[in-house]
């Protein structure tokens, strides 16, 4: 299996199909594309119609988008129980991770995932506390229904963990204020080793993508290379 | 079973479940609540702590999400079969719904659902047809490759066809052309039974919800109620 993914500083969609397979530990080859260089057009085509990464490859099947990927994923492995196992608690996971999906846009489009910067205080406005609010209460929520059984959302780790990283990413670079559960929950995600190879990586890149970021003029690193879309 | 759902003549996101399950042959209790008006939010908190439509309340189970909603459904009533069969089949219709369901924002922004509404050219610009273009590409290939099955995307009715079905009534409302198969697909479902049912009932709505409505000042009907957010 390949995972097509784009730069792990940035891509938001990437880090759930690959967090979600390397914690559960499905072997995968990974191929990465750099988003907005003059290539990623047509290397992704190979890959998926849709010209979007993530991509899966399975032998002759593409699967492309983050939903889609999962869901397969999870009908592939089931001795992995990507998905709870009860029907509601099932209901519950696909209702949040769809809502994530679609949703929270305040905050996804004001605090865009950038894993290796440190932005404490930019980006914040109401309608971003309105959407931190509903996640820190699906945690709060989740949390107190299944800590006996483990320390993720559901217990045991689930799609919906996953689902959810590039958001624990998120409150870290940009210093998001978070009741104690939720906080307790997105401390224990960014220590997760799987989370910490992937910003281990993130951090070695260079890609500077002028496009994702909002509030610094230039890059950190004197090695960086700017991209403009 | 009951199904939570919008205006008929605006929400395009109830569209989708009320569709696959009328189609199906699922029984359900409608529920509707105006999009809106002073009381939706009170409303929808009763079923769903997204606080949006669509929702669907199972005895003491409640889902929410459009796409939670249809894997729902596809696991409940598997006889249905409301995903293809075979395994590259059923990835590639997660991965068009998936794609639905966070994409296209140029043409669900711009050509905003109005099943009553008569809009010819409305909206249009390139950034949507690069859109259009999208989906009529993706009915193609896949009537090409099903054709022989049946009249849907898969030969048989899949949760696909009703993930496209509020495309199907923006083409028909905002005058969009197609190319031939693209077009024949689109004429084939506005005249499914289920969808003349969905038509004919959102005719009969006075709701004129003026966010929804950047290309008309003022509804057509005398009797209209104008509801601003
Ligand atoms: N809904 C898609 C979104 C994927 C997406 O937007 N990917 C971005 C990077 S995070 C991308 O490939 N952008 C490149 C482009 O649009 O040209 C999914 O869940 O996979
Ligand atoms: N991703 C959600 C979107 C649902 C949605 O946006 N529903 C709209 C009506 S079509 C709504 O309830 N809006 C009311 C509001 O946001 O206050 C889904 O698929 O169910």
């Amino acid at each position: 299996m390949k995972l097509v993914i784009g730069n792990k500083n940035y891509s938001s969609w990437s880090l759930r199909p690959w967090l979600l397979m390397r914690h559960a530990g499905i072997d995968f080859e990974e191929v990465q594309v750099r988003l907005f260089t003059g290539s990623f057009a047509a290397e992704i085509a190979q890959y998926s119609p849709a010209g979007k990464v993530p991509v899966l490859v399975d032998g002759d099947i593409s699967v492309w988008d983050t939903l889609s990927i999962v869901e397969y994923l999870a009908e592939r492995f089931p001795e992995k129980a990507l998905w709870p196992a009860g029907r509601a608690e099932r209901a519950f996971a696909r209702s949040i991770c769809a809502e994530m999906h679609a949703g929270f846009t305040n905050l996804r489009n004001q605090l865009p995932m950038n894993v290796a910067a440190v932005l404490p205080g930019r980006g914040w406005n109401v309608a971003v506390q309105r959407d931190v609010d509903r996640i820190a209460q699906i945690w709060t929520d989740l949390r107190a229904r299944h800590g006996d059984a483990g320390p993720f959302l559901f217990g045991a780790f689930t799609i919906a963990d996953a689902y959810f990283a590039p958001v624990v990413s998120r409150f870290a670079t940009y210093g998001i204020h978070l009741p104690d559960t939720a906080k307790a929950y997105a401390d224990f995600m960014l220590e997760l080793p799987a989370m910490q190879e992937w910003i281990a990586a993130a951090r070695e890149e260079r890609d500077f993508l002028a496009d994702d970021e909002p509030y610094r003029l230039a890059p950190d690193r004197a090695d960086a290379i700017i991209i403009h879309h």
